[in-house]
Formats: C-alpha cells, sequence, structure tokens
C-alpha cells in the first residue's frame, strides 16, 4: 500500500473507530485533540497527535504538516481556517471544507438542500425574540421546533415550542445562540441512511435504518428499518439525492423522518461518520469507518461494498452510555459482554452519566431474534 | 472495565489482531518483541512495549513486571522460563506453560493427545540416522512424513519421504533437529476447528472449517467445511476432547485429516490464534481474537458465541502472501481491496515472497457465492 497518512479533526469514538479501520488497511492516522487521552489516540501507536482543539487554527496547520489527507470526526469546526490551510499547503481535505461549512449551521444545511429539490421539514431563520417566535408561531402552528443553527449534537441545542407560553422559556434554553425554527414533522418513525461518495463524486448508500431515540440520543438502531421495501428503498433514494447535492468526498448520515402518509422528509445530515451507522461493523460488508477511509484515500469501493454481509443478516445496535450510579458502567459493560449474539465496542472513556461510552451489535437471522436478546435496558 | 493489562510473548500479525480485539474492550495490552515496528505494536499506544526476543527470560520477566496476564502469539517461546516467571512473581500465564511445552514439542503433543485417547496419526520419534529411518519405512510404509519436532510451522520442518532413496535427502534437509516420523494420512480433506477454553476449564467449539494449503502455507479457508453435518460434529468433537486434555486458557487451533472412510485425526494444534481461524473476525459472533482476551480474561463467554453469525453465514478466508515480484504486492493488495464481499486485513509488514502480508474475508449467503468472488489466484 502506499504510505497516505490521515490527519483527524477530533479524537473521540468516531474518530477511533475511522484509525481502526484506516490500520487494518495500513493507513496511518494522525490525530488533532485537546486530550492526550482521547479515545482514538489512545489505540494509534504513530505518535505524532497534535494536542490542542480542532477549532483553533493554528492547530489545525500543524496537524496539515504532518498529513497527506485531512478529514473529521466532528462538524464544528473552523472551516475558515479549513479553506484557508487546504489554500496555503495543498493538503487535501474530505469532506469538502464548503460542504461542512454548509452542513455544520444547520439552517443553511436545510437551505441548501431545499434549493437542491430535496424534501426537508420547513424551516426559517428566528431573531432571538418573542415577537418573532409568536410569528413562527402563527405561520407554522404548534408544537414547532426551536433549534440553534450551530453546534448542537445529540439534542442539545433543540427546543419543542409547545405553545405561545413556552416561548419565554425556550429562549432562555437556547439563549444567545443563533436560532431557526422548524415546523414540526407528525413523524411516525425516524429512519436514516448512512451514504458515502467517492472523490469523483459517485455516491453508495448503506441500507436504510430505523433510530429509537431515548432524551435526544440515540438508543436503539433496526438494521434495516421495519418499514416496507419501498419506503426502504425511498428512504435511499433521498439520502442518495442530498448527499449528491455536496462537493467532496466522504461518509454521510443523513436522518430522516417518516411520515403517516408515507412521505419521507430529511431531518439532519452529518458529513461524517454517525451513531445511526455503527452496526455496519457487524452487519455490512464494510463498515462505515472503512467506507470513509477508503473514499478520501481513493481506494476501491467494489459492488456490494455497502450492502448487509448476507440478505438474511439483521442487527440491532445499542448505545451503552455512562449510568447515572457510581461504577454502574461497570455492570453495564458487563452486562454487555454478557449479551448472546453480541459484538462490544468500548471507548475507552471515563464515565459520565448518560455519556455514550460504547455500544453494542446484536446480529442474527432476523430483527426477532435480535430483539430476544435486548430486552434488557440500557 | 477493570484495567487488567495484558502482556503478548510476540508481535506479528496474530498479535496485532489480539491487540485490536483487545481495544475494543478497554484492555491495555504489551508486547514483547525485537522489532520496534513489529505489527501489534503499531496499532498500540500504550507504549511500554519490551524490545526483545520472547525466548529471552530476561525480555519476558521484564514484560511479566508491566502486566497482570501473558499469553502468546507463537508457541516456541522458552516454557522454563515462564514456569519460573510465574511462580517468581504470581503473573498469570495462559495458555498454561506446561500445555505450551507439551505443544510446542510436536512429537510431546501426539504422544499426549495419545495418551488422553484423542485420534492421532501414528508417529514415533526418531535419531538423525539413514538405518533409523529405514527401520521407520518398514514399519509405516512409504511415504511417510518426516518432521522437525520443534520450530517447525508453515511447512517448514516437513518432509515427506517418498521411498528409501529420499531418505537421505530428508535427513540433509532436517539436519540438525530433532525428529519425529509420522504414518502418512491418506486425507480427503484438511479439516480445522478453533476451539477455546475458559479460565475454569469450559471449551467451546467454533464450526469446522476446511483447509486448502498450498506450498504447506495456509491458502483458503472454507467455513463450514464442505462436509456432511455429522463429520462436521465429529471434527468439533475431536478438538474439544483434545484441547479438553490441556490444562490452562486460551484459544486453541486444532487442524485434522479426514480420511476416506470418515475417520478424523488431530494433526496439529496451535495453543494460540491461527490462520484457519481469521474468517471468525467477520463470519462469527465473537472472533477468535476476542474470545481469547475474554478467556484469559475472564470476561463472560455467552452462549452461541462461537457460532456463525447467522445460519446463512458463509465465508471464505484467503492469504494475502508476498508477492514474487518487486511491488506486486501493491498489485495483490489492490486486488485485494477490489474483492466484491470481501473484509481486507493488511498487517503492517514489509514485503517478502511467500510473506504472509495480510488475509481477506469474503462473506455471503453460501460458499458458492463466496467462490465467485475470489476466482482471482492470490
Amino acid at each position: 500500500m502506499d504510505s497516505q497518512t490521515v490527519g483527524i479533526l477530533g479524537g473521540g469514538q468516531l474518530g477511533r473507530m475511522i484509525v481502526e479501520a484506516a490500520q487494518r488497511l495500513n493507513i496511518n492516522t494522525v490525530i488533532l485533540e485537546e486530550g492526550e487521552q482521547a479515545p482514538a489516540k489512545q489505540i494509534n501507536a504513530l505518535n505524532m497527535h497534535v494536542n490542542g482543539s480542532f477549532k483553533d487554527p493554528n492547530a489545525i496547520r500543524e496537524l496539515a504538516k504532518k498529513c497527506d489527507i485531512m478529514t473529521i470526526e466532528i462538524e464544528h469546526v473552523d472551516t475558515d481556517a479549513l479553506k484557508l490551510i487546504q489554500k496555503e499547503t495543498g493538503v487535501k481535505i474530505y469532506p469538502d471544507p464548503d460542504t461542512i461549512e454548509l452542513i455544520k449551521d444547520k439552517y443553511l444545511q436545510k437551505k441548501h438542500l431545499k434549493r437542491n429539490e430535496v424534501a426537508v421539514t420547513q424551516s426559517v431563520a428566528v431573531e432571538n425574540s418573542i415577537s418573532a417566535l409568536e410569528t413562527v408561531g402563527d405561520e407554522f402552528g404548534f408544537p414547532f421546533m426551536l433549534k440553534s443553527r450551530t453546534m448542537a449534537y445529540d439534542g442539545r441545542g433543540n427546543f419543542v415550542v409547545k405553545d405561545k407560553t413556552s416561548i419565554k422559556e425556550a429562549l432562555d434554553f437556547l439563549k444567545d445562540r443563533p436560532l431557526y425554527a422548524e415546523k414540526w414533522a407528525p413523524f411516525t418513525k425516524e429512519v436514516a441512511v448512512m451514504v458515502v461518495r467517492s472523490r469523483d463524486g459517485n455516491v453508495y448508500t448503506y441500507p436504510t435504518v430505523e433510530t429509537k431515540h431515548v432524551n435526544n440520543i440515540c438508543h436503539t438502531v433496526y438494521a434495516p428499518a421495519r418499514v416496507n421495501d419501498t419506503i426502504q428503498k425511498k428512504a435511499q433514494l433521498l439520502a442518495h439525492n442530498a448527499v449528491k447535492s455536496f462537493s467532496g468526498a466522504g461518509i454521510f448520515g443523513v436522518e430522516m423522518f417518516l411520515l403517516p402518509n408515507g412521505e419521507l422528509l430529511v431531518n439532519e445530515i452529518a458529513p461524517r461518520p454517525h451513531n445511526s451507522g455503527h452496526y455496519t461493523i457487524d452487519a455490512c460488508v464494510t463498515s462505515q469507518f472503512e467506507a470513509h477511509i477508503r473514499a478520501i484515500t481513493g481506494l476501491p469501493m467494489p459492488a456490494n461494498f455497502t450492502s448487509l454481509s448476507t440478505p438474511q443478516t439483521h442487527a440491532i445496535m445499542l448505545n451503552v452510555l455512562g449510568a447515572q450510579e457510581a461504577n454502574g458502567e461497570l455492570q453495564l459493560c458487563k452486562r454487555a459482554l454478557e449479551t448472546v449474539n453480541a459484538s462490544v465496542y468500548l471507548y475507552g472513556k471515563s464515565t459520565r452519566p448518560g455519556r455514550k461510552m460504547g455500544h453494542i451489535n446484536i446480529v442474527s437471522q432476523s430483527i426477532e431474534e435480535c430483539e430476544l436478546q435486548c430486552c434488557w435496558n440500557f
């Protein structure tokens, strides 16, 4: 193999799993992250990491010197700096900084998708004022979603505005953040599709999965989604078209709402590996992490590489979240390790209640058999 | 998870894949190996490795200080030193040094198995002399196998004695090595079973696979083996009984001959992960590497953990061997990465003709579909 080195902005569990995939292909990785013991650094012997913030242009510049290709495991990066550094140094950056910039501002993301005729929830940028939100309520009806345009993930940055009286609470909750409002989507299910885009612009979709959120955090993923074939294919097509509209290469997670009439709307896109794609490690030919590495380094993507390993392969992914009680995570890990048909992935993190500590993939020949094994509750 | 550290004697590809499995479970690993860039060290950030020989008692002693549990990725270690260090330091060693000692001398291994009523090829220790081998020929008939009792792997250390006239050549080939002879087993197929033994002596078997060797090196593994169910079960039982006869914990590879009458004979046992078990990474609930880590650290081994991921899961494993021509391995890696339904594992090694550089696992719903993808020849 040629000796490409990939620099990664961010060193959490997504970075860690990118590193693992890269190592299997003899590809070197260097991490930019503040913590010296960040999950991605822990499993990486090539000790050339940059201890700094992935928001700091100087730190990004330092990373650029150490790699041939830069990528991200988190979209909340300084895209102006990325564009400048790309120009200065000629380092390749995937996904395209323009794409990251469009996606990391959720309102710009929605505007871009709408412009490209991708079905999305109706949304509008709003000022941080009661009167502005009252106007939104008049137009969209209640409830509606108030969201931070930036720096929002795992539900941090979302507020459901139930009626006029909750507008003040919403503004207090999201104060000082750039806001936009979304019309409420009366979804029956949330589905998601991982999509990978090659450097030459080819787009490949993974199967449609169903996601269940608890407290706004991804809790369970069913692969494939428990919906009919038509909806599965429609979701893949919508996700395909959404990702096709962006430039650059890499893996993308596309979350969608399924409405009662069978219509699908894009909810959010992530320009990186995504929690809803962790099942791919055990259930698909190529994992989302390896697909990302292949995409950004220009390696082959053979036929079928995003498919389930066999037509009978089904999977459930469960997140292992930090426990409320002291040492609760030990019990949790033990329970994960005792789960039949499960593969366990721990991220080397110190525990905090609700923190993503790991995940497990349960694979079997039917979703029902997978479910039998996860009747215990994380 | 508790913070057990596992020390590994040997840092080749088997150690590398043990390290990967351990990392997924938040278990630290330290490697004893001469090369600073050994495959297992490359993917390991816990830079406390011992740069030395796994045959050097002082180096092993140094490793023991850095870990709670010691294990091996190669059986050709100094077992006297292991036993002494176990006594001195109280470090746990799995597999049991007594077991490694019995297995690493192939003749002692056979004697032990025979004593425990495990079916093996007929064998006898022989002197390095023409007359001794002529006597063996009179008793076993020709051809018979002449093998080095120790330090033999990938066929290095085996010689087929076709007739009386080839005895001198055999002795020249194996000169100065401790020898034993084996009666020729007129096998129709070679099959193998990975077996894992827990610290409390429970024994679990993986599916029976079929192995094809080319130039004495494992070339292709078919999982499950293309034999009827009875033979599959008989092979698992024989492998189970063989491993049950040894003390200690860990993963074992049991290679067997299938004779024309359906009889099975143990050919060789390896007290470590084995090339014939690489398919488990993609085709089984738990890989041989994780099974080893779970076994030696006392982690749970839930029902079904050695099974194929689904009843329909089939796999073919192909080794990626160093090419004869310059840069041939680049072509080889590219071809591996282009293979449909394949997962690629490269070991971070510099190339040499015939060297094990990596492997690929092709998974599909039937062996025929797997075979369709690997019609190209490594």
